[in-house]
């Protein structure tokens, strides 16, 4: 008698904005990295994906993923493979133990996926997918693993995913195994700890999409002659600061750091053979304004950081929405992204004192703005992309 | 009797662009490097400063300097007055064994200065400046000095000037003393061992200046973690590499150190806090450019260097004149520059296969072209700045 039920468990996962930025593989199989790194997490009222993942003895073919309306291709997809294997095996573990569970591990999954932030916004939605994609389908198998114990798997579907298995503020250790058995995701401090962290994104309209981040950390390992001290000495260092400061609540340390780290990432790109620059003119006109911003608080009241793009994420904490996101809002009125949550409450700052250059670089290239938040890990939902039949659902 | 003659001595002292570059004083008083470098020395044809001192009995007042037209206030410079004390006391030496020289050392220095070159163009003219003056005031005095003894004056001036006391291909040497006696400029070949050496520089209208060289420096020097690696040990090997490289006439491993080292510099800067930037999207623009040129070509036919600011100089060889400075004449014939000795006789290439983004940025940014190559040191010359009685020619 075969089993026609259809088996579902749906997750929403978070985006992650790394301070100490990772960008480096000792391992490009296992996505082992060149040093640890640290995220925050943030709101999944803005930045999430939602996540189902479902079997059914009835599914036939092999395992399929539709993302935002979008069939993928998982089977050439050597990194979500490696997911899928993991979990499946910790499925038959437990099947193999209690033989009235039943077969999921043999069943072909069904997985059904979508972000809610536009993927023009050029944001890695990579970690949120992954993270999404390895706690649904945890779920779905009733497995027993910790969030931690979920970041190894999460780790070799996208490096940066083993830090969206967990709100919050989220250390991601290097570890030394060949294995990879000790590189994973360990809290820092909870959302709780320091619930005012706000997080303003300038959406920046790039021309074309720069050089691919696997592609160009290999790069950069390979030949910026500038990087090995990073990863052997002013990371670890950086690491030791910024836990501190996140410990102590010390936004100015942690501000510092953050930046410093972006700076110095950026600067091994520049150091790579050849060369990738993912800073634009854009970009630097929000170094600008950050620091125009802050001298004229007389300390540091927000940060900047980028990834591999244009986009700027500015850090502050809530008493200072004001003094920083206000300036950014007085200049940038139009542009789209300010009535959510965390920014509808923000009032314009005329008293920002930005240089006039400055405003109009921002004005031409700042395309939208996402206003967000420290926010908490993963979090199991109803409402499902796949209805009981095994039909995907319209998104 | 007084004397009433008025002396003088004209020289020429050309620009240099340094191809692994100058970052960091391990001592700010003596101008002492944190590392060796080496630059090509540029054709007096198209850069080049022009200095008459002179001397006289009948000049009262302090020492004085009109440059371009303007008296400087050199009185309150501690550069200038550390070359002309040292410049005094070799001329007091010999007028000290010979009782029957004139008193030159006694008499107040008039020296009148005048660039070739606009000082818009954003080009460091410290380094021909310099360097002509301590070359004319050396010849006034009649001193027996060689070129690279009188670079250890020229060097307090400014670092970079010790390079241009000499022609062709030029390294200073860091020196380990910490009197600086052996931080020296020393040929590594001569303008004849490898003339068809050619620069083609993009001069980028700036909107403001950037952080000046000498603070921009120290800033490095101090915050930026990345630097020490390129100070030790990144600078030596490429110095090697590259002397080499001119030795053999390698165009290609110089363009890729060339290369590689403007990157590092400009990497160490971006990591300095707060960040130092000069490269703007007209610079990167011009890095694509030279990038796609030597894809077309199948190998190095160009390299890039950017000093403080977002110029961009373009080496290449003359038989890759089509090639390379061809491409640039193509999408951008309009801008001043190409009528020049070593610019008017490139022929326009209109298969130089650039980006349409690539070009429209270098249109809009891109102010006017200097075309220039490897030349000769310093040179005396009979067109005096100072007439016979000791007045300043208009220029």
């Amino acid at each position: 008698m075969s089993d026609s039920k259809v088996y579902r468990s749906t997750t929403t996962a978070p985006v992650n904005i790394a301070v100490i930025k990772y960008w480096g593989k000792r391992d490009t199989t296992l996505n082992l990295p060149t040093n640890s790194s640290l995220s925050v997490t943030l709101s999944q009222q803005s930045l999430r994906t939602l996540t189902t993942a479902s079997c059914a003895d009835s599914y036939s073919g092999p395992d399929s993923l539709i993302l935002n309306g979008e069939e993928e291709d998982i089977q050439s997809s050597k990194r979500t493979q490696a997911c899928l294997k993991n979990l499946r095996q910790l499925r038959e573990e437990i099947e193999a133990k209690d033989a009235s569970m039943p077969k999921l591990s043999k069943m072909s999954l069904r997985l059904v996926s979508a972000n809610n932030f536009p993927t023009a916004a050029g944001l890695a939605s990579s970690a949120a997918g992954f993270a999404a994609l390895v706690r649904s389908i945890a779920d779905l198998y009733e497995l027993p693993q910790t969030p931690q114990q979920l970041s190894l798997i999460a780790r070799q579907g996208s490096g940066s995913a083993c830090r969206s298995v967990m709100g919050g503020y989220v250390a991601w250790r290097s570890g030394t195994m060949e294995d990879g058995s000790d590189s994973l995701a360990e809290e820092v401090a909870p959302v709780s700890h320091w619930p005012e962290m706000r997080a303003l994104i300038l959406v920046v309209s790039a021309d074309k999409k720069g050089v691919p981040s696997t592609a160009g950390m290999q790069t950069t390992v390979a030949t910026s002659s500038l990087a090995p001290a990073r990863f052997k000495d002013i990371v670890p260092a950086r690491m030791a600061e910024i836990e501190k400061a996140i410990h102590d609540k010390d936004f100015e340390t942690f501000a510092r750091v953050t930046m410093q780290d972006s700076n110095s990432f950026h600067a091994i790109c520049l150091d790579s053979w050849p060369p990738i620059q993912y800073l634009t003119d854009v970009s630097r006109a929000a170094i600008n304004a950050v620091e125009t911003v802050n001298r004229k608080a007389g300390k540091l009241v927000c940060a900047y950081t980028f990834d591999a793009g244009p986009n700027a994420v500015i850090y502050y904490v809530e008493e200072d929405s004001h003094k920083v996101a206000g300036v950014f809002k007085n200049h940038l009125p139009n542009v789209a992204g300010w009535d959510s949550e965390f920014g509808a409450a923000i009032k314009p700052n005329e008293t920002g004192g930005l240089e006039s250059k400055t405003v109009m670089t921002l004005k031409n290239g700042v395309s939208r703005v996402i206003c967000t938040a420290v926010g908490g890990g993963p979090e199991k939902v109803d409402t499902h992309l796949v209805d009981e039949s095994g039909k995907a659902v319209e998104v």
